[in-house]
């Protein structure tokens, strides 16, 4: 569930980018009065994601559009079914279409994206799916609502969620030990510190500071079967940086507890989803 | 050249979704007053695109830091070269990071995508690439900005920009000959004229109601070729939907104008840019 | 129709200029349960526009609010008439109601200042009226709005929406050939390309690099008869610039395609339209 | 003096209606290192008002524009002054030229209206000209501002900044007496109390309640005198509604304390100033 | 009664500062059809501030939920009182929780402590209490109601309302008796004139002024006494800096007109209000 | 370190709020051109805090204004001290004065008062102090950076951030072990899981259920000592709610890691700061 406080900024902005001169087409061509009923439909298998938005679309286009829900958010749909379906003034409806469609198609396709590599983690294997902060820029919270509705997980929402000790932080403060101590005095509680390390001596510096995840970055099929070796029972283990769907079976297999990939919100396609437009009986006030 | 004033508002709104709670890592492990230097580096062949937005990004971050340009916009650079820098304080760069590199990898991915387009059009045709009204709700300005960057071109700006009568608009109306007739009435005359057909049958009509541009949807080859010939010289002849890189040849030698690709905005892949990031001398008052 | 996503921003705004301390004198002077009615009227004839936007302020000052239309948008109507009634708590319609006149005093100005001008173009003949962008700063939507309910048309709504070479641009490039040809290649297929002309020989100019229109700046009547006959066919030929109502017959007559008007927005006076309150039974909870 | 935080939004806001898709011309024409200066000049005898406005519409076009002042804020000049000059960019010049021409044609079009609006008292008389709040929605900083530049007054600001019972106050309250008592219990100290009377006999009501300052509501000009007369040592006079410049001096005669007008925000013409632009030596880096 | 257009900026700014990232605990444990119902209970005596806020906060986190009052703005009730209810989504009422609380033991502890001010003025006396600008950022809108809303006045709104010459203008300017014609000669006619003063001296110079109110700083009794006697009838005397509950009876017997606190706004204790949340039958569809 | 982007947006509404008026006094008292410069001066001992806000609230008047800091971020410093000053155009300066003081007393009282409790915390006792979500509606961003100036800690940032199961969210689900699992199942894996128990029973289902974080809710002391010693080693130990400056020392010698303290931020005192302004030589341009 979307706050309408939240959703409500992004979408009268993505409306503003089409609309501000009016529709041209529309406004020439489809009598006032006109009613139609639409119905978007998935072109192919997705999983579902972004009622709550087509609604507030059509919602900050024309209060009086109705709009319905065909298919459960995060349920797995064949090609042919119809997700959700707005009634009421032609122009409306037009007007909105494309906003409608460029935010579920990008939401439903992060969805589905992210339920591909959750469900190549093989039965039995403990290994979470999760986004990155590597988000489009102004849609975050949509887009790491959609990762949860695909089934991964999301990884910290903003840089004052958690500590992340990046190779970065750690040239520039005095290495691990301190970093992590540093980080330990001044974070909240409530907040866990992960290090990213590049070598099992960085590992062990780590888990020696007692940091609670590390990140493995660029470890080998060895190294990295070694190092969840020190590391179970003392920290999460998670990798994160060119991981592919292919490489799912084998990291899960390795004890990995969390495997992070960018690719879910930065490179996901946009899903096949179109909107049906049929005229409708009734004629409006 | 992108006017600040559209484009600080959309840079504030993506850097307040990482840094609304501060920076949690940056603050406890990195000295108030080191220095650093960070340099974008593509990590592969790119089109260059978005130094305005990563100049923007850090100056909403800290006025103080400076950035410098290291490649032009729209060239072509070999991985490891660095496109753009940024020096001051090691804080301001640590946190205004992800956000320049959120929005960088996106345009740059665009811009590249746009010129592997541009490129399989073969040497002595005509026909232009464009984009489409498909773009990231919130990103307009600055993806159809990428997509010049790459050298391709841009299709109308919104839907107060230009003309374009669709199967929806068609059926909702009383048919081509009259939706184009009332769109000439209508529209300004500044802008053109576009309805989209979906058989040789509604292209004569199209061309009989003196349409400026066709588009033609989901012809087969032959029926395309007759449909160009039909219009050559009467309109311009556009093909959307479906359209691949490796279809763009064929498209092109059969004498196509325009071929628009949602996918340049929807579906291209972040580009490969990272920030290397050091220490540097100095210590910040 | 105006999106509510476009609308509902401008007017918030507006509204907020004049009730971020409250409405001393209301809250001081009338029972938060008193219950009004409350009539738009038109002081003299006027061309009606703004019925969206008499609805969205009072929403936006009370929800519960109620709103009828009494005259259709576009239409001509006498002094006296009810254009638009609002009923509800007597405390938001005084809220709202200098808020409400100022947008549709103006908004019905320029639609009745628009439609003198298309009907002093003499029958028969096409010249169509359009705006300018000279447009009140924040308005230009509700502006064009205006425009087009007045019965004239609008010109291009951005500066992205369509290619106009003004002097300017010409002083600043390489002269008309080689801006037109430039705007021809860069600009999107959608886009018609104007130039502003000076005289004869830059006509001869642009006409033979195929502009689609010219726009005839300061012509003699004498050069002004020349100028459309050498257009004619050719391109489309605007004038701009000093035009008052009383040289619209004879610009029409000339067979001008296109006569721009900054004076439509920039100069209308404010329709005289008065809000009629009376005390209405009932009380709110 | 206009704060940065109240102009600049209003800025931001207008030169994103133009700008949100580029400028298609200027990108198309005009080399992005080239070098202009610009001359915004009066073309006929003005007040001069905007000086602000003008260097914000270009800093949020490009920070590097620079801009001069040729001519004091509130300063008659005759027709061919050059008011402001900015120099930089010559890309930026011309995206930023029609949103500063738009500002600043409407506020010197004010001030020049408020200063003949003042001119009109005669010498020796005390009246004084105010605006109303019928200013355009989403501009009242600004147009007030023009209005004293023009050396007129301002009424007050806001519903939360005085008192003013109106006609519908009274109607839906308990009268005059009553609504002034209330007024004054809860209105702040600070604030004056002013009632609109109709007659005489609701003059002396008004009076009696000891209410601050007295609007005359249409009265004959017998009527007007005898209110003055009535009013004087007890209460300010202010008169409204129907308003013209010629009426001024015998409003002003009749020793009216206060005029204010309508038009002064609600129709005055925009003022003629030009913008010369020149192609000026050097070259962006 | 807070317009729309002012509450709804506030409340959905406030809600993002908590719900970018969603809630993860809520949504974690709690069924998305879960139906509850939750009161706010006034867990001392308080004065009752803020059942549109209230409505507000959860409207802006979704629509569905329907809320109530108890109890009437203004009011002084006992601890145990319900002052507002909340039904619907159970989802939607913890999401909204600590927001809508934070906002109404705000606007109760200043409506409280308000009233504890005004009661501290023995009967007979007419001292007023009033605010000051020293309000929270932010919030002077719903600061200002609050003390409204628990029987104080408000001083005047904003620096444009009224005029206040303080000990920086005197400083700054040519002295109080210039400073006061000077201001009366550009204000608006609807502000009254203020002048603080800091001794016997200034303030006879502010009253040879003719300053509507005078504002003594930080004068012993006896000069308070003088200062009263001097002043009365001539101005109103105004006392601020410094003041604290105990100090209201011997203020107010000593004749001054108006008592201004900052404490009110800037040092209230939030009111002890808890949100008492219920499951509740149904079940959302 | 604060973001311009987070800190800007929130000083322009600030500003907004005094200036869109105008400020009447300053300008009809003071010279446009006279130069001015101010000392921020702590009237008594205070934990300094908001210079970055003092200078964003000056820039945004006027970016002419320079100012410069006299005391770090973080400092006890005593009464008499200067914090920070700034100088230039007295207009500006005397218009942003009450807004920059209503940000720096604020920020600076609650500085002072989580010193006070970290100070109350004896000697060789870990419990920390943090903050909680009860802030001030708009300034959460700097009301926590105070509390991090203060020495304090911040508690969870967003509700995006942490996971904290309170009594709501166990009567709205299926008990804690239940609640636990399930959020153990959904939250980031880098936040923490908090539970709030209000029994030695509950703490033991917590524990049980492996929560890393428990807060012990209204607990006797004999409770309070027990519960400590059942969750030592097992998870971290927070109180919260009721908490007073003079229960620290107990509650930190009781082995309590963490006391949240809403007081903090809903209820911290406005510090005693002053801006001290003279003239200064020179005149602006």
């Amino acid at each position: 569930m979307l706050a309408k406080a939240v959703l409500s900024p992004i979408v009268v902005r993505a409306l503003a980018e089409d609309l501000e001169g009016g529709d041209l087409t529309t406004e020439a061509t489809v009598d006032p009065g006109a009613v139609a009923v639409a119905y978007a439909v998935a072109r192919s298998e997705v999983v579902v994601c972004g009622g709550d938005v087509f609604r507030a679309v059509f919602a900050e286009v024309d209060p009086m559009l109705e709009t319905t829900s065909g298919a459960a958010e995060g349920l797995r749909v064949p090609g042919g079914t119809v997700l959700w379906s707005v009634r009421g003034s032609a122009r409306g409806i037009l007007m909105g279409e494309r906003t409608a469609l460029n935010f579920v198609q990008r939401l439903t396709g992060i969805a589905t994206l992210a339920r591909a590599y959750v469900d190549a983690v093989p039965k039995g294997f403990p290994a979470r799916i999760t986004d990155t902060r590597k988000t489009t820029p102004g849609l975050r919270a949509l887009e790491r609502y959609a990762v949860r509705t695909g089934g991964a997980h999301n990884h910290r929402d903003t840089l004052g969620s958690a500590v992340l000790i990046k190779d970065n932080h750690i040239a520039l403060s005095g290495g691990i030990t301190d970093a992590v101590r540093r980080a330990r005095e001044r974070a909240p509680h409530t907040s866990r510190i992960e290090v990213e390390v590049e070598s099992l001596a960085q590992l062990d510096e780590a888990l020696a500071a007692a940091a609670d995840i590390v990140m493995l970055d660029n470890f080998s099929p060895d190294d990295l079967d070694e190092a969840v070796r020190r590391a179970k029972g003392r920290a999460l283990v998670e990798v994160s940086g060119g991981i592919t769907l292919e490489r799912i079976p084998v990291l899960a297999r390795a004890g990995i507890d969390v495997i992070s990939v960018g690719a879910l919100t930065h490179s996901a396609n946009a899903a096949d989803i179109g909107l049906d437009i049929q005229s409708a009986r009734g004629q409006l006030a």
